[in-house]
């Protein structure tokens, strides 16, 4: 238990390239939220993106070519109980929803941590978005041009049921100093 | 940090339909590994998947379309310096070969919990491949038909370099007490 509590983790995760920036605390700029502009309970919505059985079988035709991904058939009689998505083909696709503005922070990003979690699998028909919270803000001790920002994102299906939970420690970068003040730095 | 921390999480984690079984402690069973088959220590390896940079494109305008990920040119004043793979590519080509062979435990199995990590990016032509080792073993306490078994994924490149460590805890299923005395239970 000890070892598995204690492994040290990452997930690298970037959301530069944001396409989609809603107005969400932006705090003027068009590149995404900085550390400064984050703080607990900020919250942004995606957009939706709707699930058919042929992106299921051809994910997992590619990456995960297990019966309860593969075959409606066979999928009744296992644990899924019916044709599901590869939990990974969920993750991807939260993925695409984040990066196409359900997280509009400031390019470059890399977390320092995350869990993920599968409640419920997603099926054929499933109209997904993704609802993502800062849960924690931290500005770095070592590091002042950056912070640790925490956000939980919640993908839900059409009936609002959670099928993945992502949480990741993100380092965010602060504001540059020199934004707005000059054009050029260290000059 | 307390609630990230204590935040509950699962992998649904399913490897059945393996198709390529290692002689590896098998026992026996050509279904995987049961519970009762795995103790920590043991090994298993997978084959191996070969990267090139336009599945990298493919993965990453389907799902993850960010400049590193979609523009070698664009890449290389990024952090990563120079194209690299979306991290999801990294976990689903992981997927892959844990399917086909790289963990051959016992059907339909269910993750109690997880890590991710990428300590360093998937490139174009990596040769990937992943080394899993039993971490530990726990019975279930409330469940006498399963067990707990923790079990750590190294995606490992050509030169030996980890892109990803995936840390599970499976739920496995005991091997069925009628197994080898009588081809029907509950009769």
């Amino acid at each position: 238990m000890s070892d598995y509590h204690n492994a040290s983790y990452i997930i690298i995760f970037a959301v530069q390239g944001v396409r989609n920036m809603a107005g969400t605390g932006a705090g003027g700029t068009n590149r995404g939220l900085y550390f400064d502009d984050l703080g607990a309970g900020q919250r942004f919505a995606s957009e939706t993106y709707t699930v058919d059985e042929g992106q299921i079988f051809a994910f997992a035709k590619q990456f995960d070519p297990q019966p309860f991904h593969l075959d409606g058939e066979a999928a009744r009689t296992t644990l899924f109980g019916g044709l599901a998505a590869s939990g990974w083909h969920t993750a991807a696709i939260t993925m695409r929803l984040l990066v196409d503005g359900g997280l509009p922070v400031a390019g470059g990003i890399v977390g320092a941590g995350g869990e993920i979690v599968w409640p419920m699998p997603t099926r054929p028909g499933d109209v997904l978005r993704v609802e993502s919270e800062v849960v924690e803000t931290k500005p770095s001790r070592s590091r002042p041009d950056r912070g640790m920002v925490t956000v939980r994102s919640d993908t839900r299906n059409q009936r609002g049921e959670i099928v993945q939970t992502l949480t990741a420690k993100l380092v965010v970068p602060r504001r540059p100093v020199t934004e707005g003040s000059h054009l050029r730095d260290g000059s």
